[in-house]
Formats: C-alpha cells, sequence, structure tokens
C-alpha cells in the first residue's frame, strides 16, 4: 500500500526516556528531567479537585465545542466565543491549521530552528517549508517578509522562540503584520507567553482585532501545568476558525482536559507564583552561565539555550550520566543545548552537573 | 485565506444539546441520552485509582509511545508491539489513516450509511467516497469489491456497523479479504466488537496475520466506559503502523488516559457483565419492539436501528419533549431512528416514551 509521497521521509518519532529507564540503566538514584519545559510547580490544586468532579462522567463524550472553557476564555480575553478552537495542545491545532490551509506546492514560512511541528506538518500536506535563518537566535522579520510570493499560504512566528528563547518585539511584530498581505495567514505561536515579563512583549490577543488573517496559539500545557491532558487553544477570525474547525474530530479533547483548562484559568495566582520563580530561575541560570563563561540567548520562556562549545550530543550524554535530562541535538545551532528552568534545587543541579562535565572537558583540553 | 477547496462543503459539526440544556428549555425533570451508544454503566472501578494515581504527574508529558498500555495490549492480543498506534479515540486513527494514505482523487469505498468520520476524513485529502449502498442494512462486501479499480485506496468495513448494527460474518469477511488486492487497505473498525454475542463475527485481530493490508481499529470508548478521555487504538502490519506514525503528533493521548485504558483492559469481569446486561436489553428492546409491530436490523453493538415509519426528525423532537435524546437524520434511512441500549430503566422509559409518541400519531392517523 502506497503512503503519500511527501510522508515517507518524515523521521520517525523518538520518545524521549522516562526517567525510571534512565535510573535503571545508569544506576542512579536521582533523575531531573529538564527536558520537555514543564511546570516544575505542577499545576493549581483546583485543577485536582475539578478533575475529580468528572468521575461520574468517565463513560460520557465530553462537551465537543468545549462550551463552558471557552465561555471562561472569552470572558478572559474579551473575544467573542466563535473565535476559538481547541486541541490536543497547539499540536493538534498547527496540524488542523496545515490539513485546512495547505494545497501541494503551496509554501509556508518559518524560522530555520524553531518548533519542528510547523515543519512536519507543513511537508505532510505536501506544501514547501521555507526556512529562514534566525538572526541571534531571534526571528528575522525582514528577511521572512522577502521570502513571501504568490505561492505563499501561512507564516510561523513562535514568540518566545523555541528552542532560543528569544521574543520579537512589539513594534517589528506590528511592522510585520502591517506587511504581510491579507491573503497570507500569520500563526503567532504564544505557548510561553505567560512566562515572559519582558515589557516589549506583544500580546497576540490584543492584535487580533487589528489583522484578520492572525492566528493566536496558546496551550494549557506550559504555566497552566496541563501537560498530560493535552490540550491547547487557538484564536483567529470567526471565518478562520469555522474553516479550522471543518477539519477538526468532534471529540478531540477530553472532559478532564476541558474541566482542568478552567480551573486552571481560573487560579491566576498560581501563574503569577510561577512566572515569578520562573523569572527568579532564568536570573540564577544567566549569573551561573556567566561565571563559567558561556554565552546563552536572552531567555524570555521557562528555558535557555545556551552554547557548551562542544558537540551538543555528548554533552547531552555526560549530563544524562549525572542524572539531569537536557535537550540537544538543534541542527542550526550543533553546540547549544536547552535546559528548562527547574525548581531552585533542580537549577543547581543542573548547574553543578554542567560544571563537572564542561570542566572534566575544560581539563581534558589542557592535556 | 483561501482553505483547501474540498473542505468548504463539509458540514460543520452541530453539537449535541447537553443534557442540562434540554432539561431547562423544556422543563424536564428526567432526561436521558441514549443518543452516543455510551456505556450505561461507567467504566471499572480500578480505573479511578488509576487515574488518580496519574495526579502527582498531570504537569509531565505524557509517554507519546504509550509504553506500558503497548505491553498490556500486546500481550492480550498475542500482536507485535509495533503493531500498534493510539488516537483521541478511533475517530483520529481514521484521520490519520488519511493523512499517511491518501492523495487528491484516489478512492476510498464505504458503505452509502455508516460511521460519517470515513467520509469526512476522505473528502478533507481531496479523496472520493465511493460509497456502496447496504443490502438490508448489511455491508454488500459483493458490491463492494465491484467497485475495486486503480485508483481505490482504502475500504472501510465498520463491523458492527453504525448506525444498523448488522455484522459482516467470518466466512464472507474472509471471502472478501481474499479478493482485495494487496495494495488496497481494508480498514475493519470493531468499535463495538466486545458487545457482540453471535458465533460468526469474526474477530479481526485474529485475521491480521493473514492479510498484510488490513488495519483493525478498536477503541475504549465503549463497552470500556471511556468515551470522555479519548482513547482508541489500531493494530496493522509493523510497516504500516510505522508509516501511520510518521503522520500523528508525538503526544496525542493523554497520561490519564492511557492508564485508564490499561485498568479497564485488566478488568473483564467488568467487560462480561456489561455484555450480558447488554444482551438483556437488547433482547428486551427487541420483544417490546415486535410488540409495537416495529421493524429493526439485528442489533449486535449497544444499539437498535429501528424504522419508526415517520419522518425520524419528528419523532426524535417528540421524543425530546418526553425526556429521551436519541439519534435520528440518517440520510439513507429518513423514517429509521438509531437507540443506544440503557440500563433497564432507561430501556422501559424509552419504550414508553416511543409507544406515547407513535400511538399519539396512529390516533392522529385514525381521525
Amino acid at each position: 500500500m502506497q503512503p503519500k509521497p511527501h510522508i515517507v521521509h518524515l523521521p520517525v518519532y523518538q520518545p524521549g526516556k522516562p526517567i525510571e529507564d534512565v535510573k535503571r540503566e545508569l544506576g542512579l538514584d536521582e533523575v531531573i528531567k529538564l527536558a520537555s519545559n514543564e511546570n516544575p510547580y505542577g499545576s493549581s490544586p483546583k485543577v485536582l479537585k475539578a478533575i475529580q468532579q468528572e468521575f461520574a462522567n468517565i463513560s460520557v463524550y465530553p462537551d465537543g465545542s468545549a462550551v463552558a472553557l471557552t465561555q471562561a476564555l472569552a470572558k478572559q480575553t474579551g473575544l467573542k466565543e466563535e473565535q476559538f478552537i481547541y486541541g490536543c495542545g497547539s499540536d493538534e491545532i498547527i496540524a488542523l491549521i496545515t490539513r485546512a490551509f495547505l494545497l501541494p506546492g503551496e509554501e509556508s514560512i518559518m524560522a530555520d530552528q524553531t518548533f519542528s511541528v510547523y515543519k512536519s506538518n507543513v511537508e505532510i500536506e505536501g506544501a514547501v517549508a521555507v526556512e529562514v535563518p534566525l538572526r541571534d537566535g531571534v526571528h528575522d522579520l525582514d528577511a521572512m517578509l522577502a521570502q513571501i510570493n504568490d505561492r505563499t499560504k501561512i507564516i510561523w512566528i513562535c514568540n518566545p522562540n523555541n528552542p532560543t528563547g528569544t521574543i520579537v518585539p512589539e513594534a517589528e511584530l506590528i511592522a510585520f503584520l502591517d506587511q504581510v498581505p491579507k491573503h497570507v495567514m500569520v500563526v503567532l505561536d504564544e505557548a510561553y507567553a505567560e512566562f515572559v515579563t519582558d515589557r516589549s512583549y506583544p500580546d497576540g490577543i490584543r492584535l487580533l482585532s487589528a489583522y484578520e488573517n492572525l492566528v493566536v496559539l496558546r496551550t494549557f500545557s506550559k504555566i497552566y501545568g496541563l501537560a498530560s491532558l493535552r490540550i491547547g487553544y487557538g484564536m483567529g477570525a470567526e471565518s478562520t476558525i469555522r474553516l479550522i474547525n471543518q477539519v477538526r474530530e468532534p471529540f478531540n479533547t477530553s472532559r478532564v482536559a476541558q474541566a482542568a483548562a478552567i480551573a486552571a484559568l481560573e487560579d491566576q495566582e498560581f501563574v503569577r507564583e510561577c512566572r515569578d520563580r520562573n523569572a527568579e530561575g532564568i536570573a540564577y541560570l544567566q549569573n551561573e552561565l556567566e561565571r563559567l563563561g558561556l554565552e546563552s540567548f536572552p531567555a524570555h520562556g521557562n528555558f535557555i539555550m545556551l552554547d557548551v562549545r562542544r558537540p551538543s550530543g555528548e554533552v547531552f550524554q555526560e549530563l544524562l550520566r549525572k542524572g539531569v535530562i537536557i535537550r540537544a541535538g538543534h541542527h542550526k545551532y550543533p553546540t547549544y543545548i536547552r535546559v528548562s528552568v527547574g525548581s531552585q534545587p533542580q537549577n543547581e543541579l543542573f548547574i553543578r552537573a554542567l560544571e563537572q562535565v564542561l570542566g572534566a572537558e575544560a581539563a581534558k583540553v589542557r592535556l
């Protein structure tokens, strides 16, 4: 049976090693995972109560339209209820957008080092991923504009960018949006928005009323701490959301995820506390990296990308043996690793392990 | 922004009315929903414990490969671990299969009244749905074979068929599979398999070793009672599953769904009890329909499709006003309704309501 020709080359997903496996294989008592930008403080205690309240309805299909969650988000954002769509994480919304809009041979512009799900979904549709080099780890909006042509359908801006952590400031984003033709969709992926404290950072939701062709993605997987439940949301013009909905399966988010998301949204005190602790973690890590003489990109999400000045795969393996799982293998940055901001003890453990790994290497070089 | 031309005509999903809304709008104290083939007995009590054990990990991404669930299913079925794929219900696996395999202009054969998700996904891919009339509510396998040509990519067999509830017996299915060319995929959707008590019913999983081009779908939404958690599974040749996996988002089932599925699988006593009670419910309903002089298709799932000899939309509305939500609007069977087998009190309530609705109509006709 012949598959679509353009899916055959796609890489097969390589699952991360579970912590328990790493412990057993390496004989370690403690292993910390700073590889998936999860919330080290869990989720709001209100979330667990909300999940338990759904226990009587486990066998009943969820509300396919997520009406209650939509009412909560409409109230929070000031948008209309018809402007929301949900997915199994924002991953699925990315897939739905490409499935609804991209035809084979059309083009989609993105950074050359960004969230990999854009490119894979563009290619599944037989469309062409036009990858524009980051400049100092930041989206190069002018270079992206220069790539627009008649075949361009979608532009992806990840803000803060995963994995570099950099942001596009508001003034530049607005200047960019003003120049994008109306027939080209701009998807602004704000998965890490709630962590950002920089005052130049734009709130994509507030830009929606000015740009009909803008779609903003958010998620409950990051600061809200619901990664295991799989729920993210997209916002855009009613007409755009209606079209994306036409390729959505009716029941694509679970009952517990919807209930948990509503409870998580209500607990903005938890969100503030996580943002504050994350900012402290970034400050600590940046200080330590400076002390170690290591360069890193300005970090605006809950992760830092730093240059270890060695092949990142080697450093990954050596950190793993010390019980710290991080992310390596970023094709445009072969000597960089990405580490999630953990709790303070986790951050200290990471720095200690990094210092040992790089120190040993430095010693090796001096021999 | 122009969407794919072939998605524009697709119907927008119309969500069912929540029970609470029906109660309020119609001033009813009790409303029962027999519209979605859910399990009236909920799920195994072991499921809730399994979900609670995941509470410490709500903020942590699920195992994208569902290794523990796969081990449990491999043990139960005797298949290899590489033969499984998971989705947000079997709905998502249907979408993934079409996204991995169908090119615009290719053809996909299905019954003219079957699970609607096959056709919508075929059309999203720009492929052609070739709909073959059911014969007496049963898949007409010979007529389906006659439709195969060089453009045929996938054939869908829903067994038991939703909405008619009929089954294709083993001997006929094997004769059919023997004649389907090897380059054509046959997807056997067995969402209701665990309810079937008829001895002629084939177990698709046991046929997998003989037919490389066969894919079998099962779900935890029906007899296992996990509809709210969104998890289904597909099984096939390793090479086929690998290709479908290439268009799957890495984390498409939740941590709680995976844990609940493992617990549900372990409690086969619950499954047996649900199957027995469902069989009793079918026997009761068929007796009552006979008493009322109403014809129905042989019911092998947890639902019955019956001829109310009036436009089904009217009967839907009248049953709704009596507090019973059923399914109507099956385009090839305009006078039929589909009702889920509920608990005994629910079944009795349905029969009483149906008798009143049709009796009143009969009286009207006599005037």
